[in-house]
Parts: structure tokens; C-alpha cells; sequence
């Protein structure tokens, strides 16, 4: 390793001699890859920005206060203690194909002899990235932590304004995209306001809160039958949630927004619409597909690079039906698997396997505190059974046995009582 | 309420027609006194900057990773159902004691008929403002976060470091003085260093942490008995924390410290020394006594201001032996418990009673996983015993089931893995 001072800062380049297997992300699928080769023959570093693996489908859930973050992540170095694997706490900028390494913003060059980017996606504004800080999006625990803040703040400073006009702009949540994350978000805000802050306040009426679940296209959960679609509506519809169809969004800005040519005046504005890949198109220099993914080959290599894979959300793969796989957990997982395994053989001298197979075996959505829709292998649940299935395999895909402990107590807890564990203001952000 | 446009500000001014209680501080004084008057013939205004009531004893395990901020923080307005009790988010900044007004940060001018004052205590940097940056000290939950953040970034970031001395001063950690809080928070960083971390780095060797306590008297545990402060300090020094006497802070700077004269490079400078009262003397523009605390009545009264009290760490009230109170939790409750009854007398009429009588049920500070002291009338208490009693009597002050049941599983987790929970590095701060 050397240490050269370039213009005040320190550049500093690790050689890790021979180099190994580099992993880029600690998500869903680049976890898999760093166990399946954990003490194997081959040296592993694992780059993240965050020195945890985070549970993105239970973030909305920090968002609304029921869940603390601790409880959605864990620590990555405690998953790997293996000799042969390195965790680095680093953002990568850029990737050197011809030089075999990974640039970091640390001032890192890491020499690589497989590469492996796992860096899951972003939320996409569709061009408009002024957006971004009016509409807070559930992807990092500290976008999390702010929702939250901005969500409770709204309750208190309602509380405290005797403008009427104002007052409903501050109890008015705007929520935009009726996806999944939309609907999850939409269902535990009305909850929020109607059952766990119910009898809190002393001049506002919470349960007054309007809701609204905002949507371009012609229904929610657009990747589920039409009929749980509708069922989702009718079950957000009874928590409160205002449902607006066909309504896209026009113009954010700090007082509301413009949605279908019409002005609707919400202090608090939550993004939920469409994701787009990490920038790997710009850090490998090569041209994206679909939302910023990379259409990789069968074996998820980089046309031309069979050494460097990508896979997971930032990666273009296209089922049975010829179809891309959606942007999930599960995908990113199966992915990773199947690219652990064929690495590992592949270090180990041994020829490859059978292609890699999509195993579907369903999506799920929740809608508040006992209703939920799943598309199961074929199967359309809804309802409890549907929600006790979400729950199920919430829980069992949480890592870490503290960790599925802690959030299977905060529910019940919070089932049983209506109440929020985690409704605490924090953090630095100044009120308006 | 009127509300008046001023240089583009709004001046909110409310009006409580009759003015009633207005309490200032959620902590553990100001909620006895308003749990004392709630469902009673007054009105009860609740101050506080943050929407949550903070058990201050354990926020050193926030700082160390062991808890998560949710488990040691309930709600206010969750406490205070009762249709006579109004909770204000909001900071005050000045009282007038001619007008029976209390003046807040967001321009609200509240009236009182009485008014409590319970804002505790700050941590005191003896006039070098400079250091409050430099060497955070875990008041807040914010500061706990920021302290957990730069503990486990400077494991981090030693790791990624070749220079032998920067490494060395990344893993040295400077607690400064020797209370109960530096203590803990000494034991609890040692612990972190060298059963937590122990297996999870490869470039270094987290049990070889520095880990200094420094405090400039004679010994540590000042409060306690010499035997327990001897006791205390074996029980760090076998954790491998080196304890250094009769050795004032003279100077901090982001490097490290110059202590009894001596430089100790340090990333990382933990505050644990004096506290003073929060700004009481100021907003009241009375004189203060030791470390800003107000000398009051028997009845906790403002000299010539009846019907103004103040209690806690920022009251200046003397026991028996004719020495101040501590800045105990345990001293707030009694003297809320005994102003909420008074107060609650006074306004159905009736006389005074008895005058307030500190009952000393005991201190205690916890070294590590097992080991503890207590002092508990008259009764010197060390080791597993008293470590369990220590356990027993947090968890059983914490407010709230959930919190309680919470704590409790995180200890069990941590006692039986040596593993903590909430290692996670979060926030904005920028890395060095």
C-alpha cells in the first residue's frame, strides 16, 4: 500500500496482492456472492458505503416510526468473520477495465480478478432532481429518519397553527406512485394518524389527516392482478387514503404539488415512483439500458468483460417470457446465488453450471394493520391470511436472530396496542 | 390567539384564557409534576424542544452501540392523555416574570398562572466553548448518535490506514472525566474495542484500542466511597482501560489532547466531565448559583416569586447535611413528586404540607458486563451483585413496557453474544 499527498488530500492505493474477488454493494445480492465464496481459495472485498446490509422492504416502517433502524439493519462485518474476506467502508466512483480496478472516493484504486457490482438502485425523478430534497423517497435510513421527523414535525406544527389554510396543508401527505412502496407508505401514514396519534393532540384532530395516494397510470399495484389492485384501493380506501388515478405529477414544490392540472397544497411529500440503477453505465463508461441498467450476458458478465458481473437491480436480465425481472429482493438474492456458486466453482478449476433460472415465487404488498395482497406461484391472496403471509416471510428473510426478534415484539407490540415505538424527532433538519 | 407579521417572521402569541401550569422540561422532574396535576382543575402547558422524554442513564449505550435510540426515549404526548394537558414542542428563551410570560424560540408568548421550571442540566466545557465540538459528551440523543458514529468510524477508518502513528491515534480514545458517565462510558468502549469488534477487522486488532480516562482529582467515582472508587478502577484497568489521575484537561484540538501536560494524540475525545444548569438564571434574569443553578425556597419557589418554581439539576436545594443535591434523576423525581402534589393542593385550596425530604436511596455506576457499584443506604455494594441490581433498577425506572421489554432483550442478546445491536454509522456528518 502507498500514501501520496495529491493537493492537500491523500490518495491511498491498497494492493492486495494477488488480487481478488471485489464485490460492490452489500444488498440483497451481493451478500450471497461474499458467502458463497466466504473461506474459499480466492480473497474477497466487499465495498459498501454503509458498514450495514440494509432490509429495504420493512424501510417504510422506520419511515412511519414502528420500527427503529437498528431493527431493518445489521452490521456487515459481523456476517463475514472469515479469514479470506475484507469489508471496506468506501463509495465507489469509477471502474477501470483496462487496469483491473475499482476507484473509490477515498482515493482507493482496488486491483481486482473478478468483479462483481451489486449496487442496487436510486430513485428515479424522472429528470426533475430539484425534487429530490421536497420529496423525501424510503431508500436510506437516513432518508428514513427524515420522513419520519418530517412526517411527526407536520402533527406538532399543526398543533401549534391556528391558520386553517395552513393547518390542512400541514395535515395533508402526498404520496407519489401507487406501487408497492406507495401503497405500503400510504396505509401506514393513514394508520398513523387515525390509530396511533388518535388521542394525542389537543387542537388538531389527526384522524383528520388527508392522505393521498397519487398515480400516473390507471390503477395501483400495476404488478398484481387487476383484482387485488382493486382490492389494495378499496382497503386503503377504508384506512382514509384518498386514491387519485391517472394523475401525474407535474411540479413539487415546498408548499404542495400540481398533479393532473391541479393544485393540491401538502407541506409533506413523500416519492415512491419509479427507481433507475445505481450509476453503473457511468462508472464502467459503457451505454445503459432500461433505467440505467446494464444488459449483461446468461452468466451476468459485461458484454466483452467475461471477469466483471453485474447483477441485482443495476442489472438487466431477461426472464422465461423474455421479459426484464422486476427490481426485487428475491431477484437480487437468486441472482446472487447463482453467482456465488459459479465463482466459486470457477476459483476452485471447475467447469460451469446449468443457466441461471428465475425462481418466482411471488410478491407481496401490505395494506395496514391486517390487510395485505400476495400473487403467490399462481395463487392471489389477500386479506388476513395474506397479511399473516407477509408478516411470515418478513420475519424469515430478516437477518439476524436479534434482529427478527426485536421487529416480531414491535409488531405485536404495536398491533396490540395501535401504538408506534419509534416516534422520536430527531436529527439536525431546521422547522420551516 | 393573534398572530402578527414581524420583519417577515409570524409572532404567534397564544392565549390560554385562564392561564394555568405551565411546566418547562419533560425530563424526570417536570413529568412527576405534570403526571401530579394531569386530570386535575388546572390547565397544564408541557414544554419541551423535543417530543420525547430522554432516560439520560442509559444514553451512553446508545453512544456505544448497544441500544438503539427508540429503547431509551417514549413519547411525551403517549404519557399525557388527559384532556387538562396540552404538550408544546417548542424552546424557551426568556421568561417575564413581570408579565407572567414565557417566551419560546418559534415567538409564542405563553401566560402562566404558575410556572415550573424543570429544563435540567448541559454538559460544562469550564469556558472552552471550542471543545463542545471537539469532544461530544452524550446528552442528547443526537449526541449519543454522533459519538456511536465516530467510535465505530475510527475502528473504520484504522483499518483502511497504513501510517502506524495516525492508525495508533485513530484507535486511542480519550474519556475525559472520571464520574459515573466517563465510567461507563470508559467500560462501555473498552467492552466495544475488545469483545464486540474483536473478530470483525483484518489490517487491525480492535482489542489493542487505547482506551484513556482521564479526570483531574485524586481518584475516580468522587461520590462514591474510596473502597468502590479503588474497586471501580481495577474493574476498567482489567478491561484494559488505562485510567490516568490528578491530570486536568488543558487543551483539545481535533488531533487529540494535552493532559497534565502532557500530548495524547486521540481521533476521538469523549466528554464526561462537570455539567451546569441549563440557562435558568438567564431567561430569568436572576443571579445564579454554583454551576448556574437557582438557590429556591423550601417549597422550590423563586425568591419573591411564589408561584414560580424551579426543580432538578437546575435548582440549587440542600439536604440535610446542608450540602447541595445532586444531579441525580432520582433527586428530580422527589422534588416533581413533591412540587405536582403541593401544586395540586394549592389549586384545590388546601394548605401546604410537610416540607420536601430528599430520601437517598442510593448511587450506582455500572463497569463493563458484570461489574458495578453501589452505594445504597449505607449499604456498599460491588461486583455481579450489584451489577444486577443495577440492571434491575434501570429497567425498572425506564418508562414504558415496551422500552422495558426492549432493553432487556438487547442486554440478554448482548450478555449472551457479547454482540451489540445498534452498531450502525449513520448521519451526515462528513468523515475526516
Amino acid at each position: 500500500m502507498s500514501i501520496r499527498d495529491l493537493d492537500g488530500g491523500v490518495e491511498v492505493e491498497l494492493v492486495t496482492e494477488p488480487p481478488g474477488v471485489v464485490i460492490v454493494g452489500g444488498g440483497f445480492g451481493g451478500l450471497e456472492v461474499a458467502r458463497a465464496l466466504q473461506d474459499g481459495p480466492a480473497r474477497v472485498t466487499l465495498i459498501d458505503r454503509n458498514n450495514y446490509s440494509l432490509f429495504q422492504p420493512l424501510l417504510y416502517q422506520v419511515a412511519t416510526a414502528a420500527l427503529s433502524p437498528a431493527d431493518v439493519a445489521v452490521p456487515i462485518r459481523t456476517l463475514f468473520r472469515g479469514a479470506n474476506t475484507e469489508i471496506l467502508l468506501d463509495t465507489v466512483c469509477a471502474v477501470d477495465l483496462e487496469r483491473a480496478r475499482v476507484m473509490t472516493a477515498n482515493g482507493r484504486a482496488i486491483p481486482y480478478r473478478m468483479l462483481v457490482l451489486a449496487p442496487g438502485s436510486q430513485y428515479d425523478y424522472f429528470g426533475h432532481e430539484e425534487w429530490r430534497t421536497l420529496a423525501l423517497a424510503p431508500k436510506t435510513l437516513e432518508d428514513a429518519v427524515a420522513i419520519r421527523r418530517r412526517l411527526l414535525l407536520a402533527f406538532e406544527d399543526a398543533e401549534g397553527c391556528e391558520d386553517p389554510a395552513e393547518r390542512a396543508a400541514l395535515m395533508t401527505f402526498v404520496i407519489v406512485g401507487g406501487g408497492p412502496t406507495g401503497v405500503e407508505m400510504a396505509g401506514a401514514v393513514a394508520e398513523l394518524a387515525r390509530a396511533t396519534l388518535a388521542r394525542d393532540f389537543r387542537h388538531i384532530d389527526p384522524a383528520a389527516a388527508q392522505v393521498l395516494l397519487i398515480e400516473a397510470g390507471p390503477r395501483i399495484l400495476g404488478g398484481f392482478t387487476p383484482a387485488l389492485g382493486s382490492y389494495a384501493q378499496e382497503a386503503l380506501e377504508r384506512l382514509g387514503v384518498r386514491v387519485l388515478l391517472g394523475t401525474p405529477i407535474e411540479h413539487i414544490d415546498e408548499r404542495g404539488v400540481l398533479a393532473g392540472g391541479r393544485r393540491i397544497e401538502a407541506r409533506t411529500v413523500i416519492w415512491g415512483a419509479g427507481v433507475r440503477a445505481a450509476p453503473v453505465a457511468q462508472w464502467l463508461g459503457v451505454p445503459a439500458a432500461a433505467r440505467g441498467a446494464i444488459a449483461v450476458e446468461a452468466d451476468f458478465s459485461l458484454p466483452g468483460h467475461p471477469d466483471v458481473f453485474v447483477i441485482g437491480d443495476a442489472a438487466q436480465v431477461r426472464g422465461e417470457d423474455g421479459r426484464p425481472l422486476p427490481g426485487l429482493a428475491a431477484v437480487a438474492k437468486q441472482e446472487g446465488q447463482y453467482l456465488g456458486r459459479l465463482l466459486r466453482l470457477r476459483l476452485e478449476g471447475k467447469s460451469a453450471r446449468s443457466p441461471f433460472r428465475y425462481r418466482d415465487y411471488g410478491t407481496m404488498a401490505t395494506v395496514g394493520r391486517s390487510a395485505a395482497v400476495a400473487s403467490l406461484r399462481g395463487w392471489q391472496l389477500r386479506g388476513h391470511f395474506a397479511w399473516l403471509t407477509w408478516g411470515a416471510v418478513h420475519i424469515y428473510f430478516l437477518i439476524g436472530f436479534r434482529n427478527r426478534l426485536l421487529v416480531l415484539i414491535n409488531w405485536l407490540w404495536a398491533w396490540l396496542t395501535y401504538g408506534r415505538g419509534a416516534r422520536l424527532i430527531t436529527g439536525i433538519e431546521t422547522r420551516t
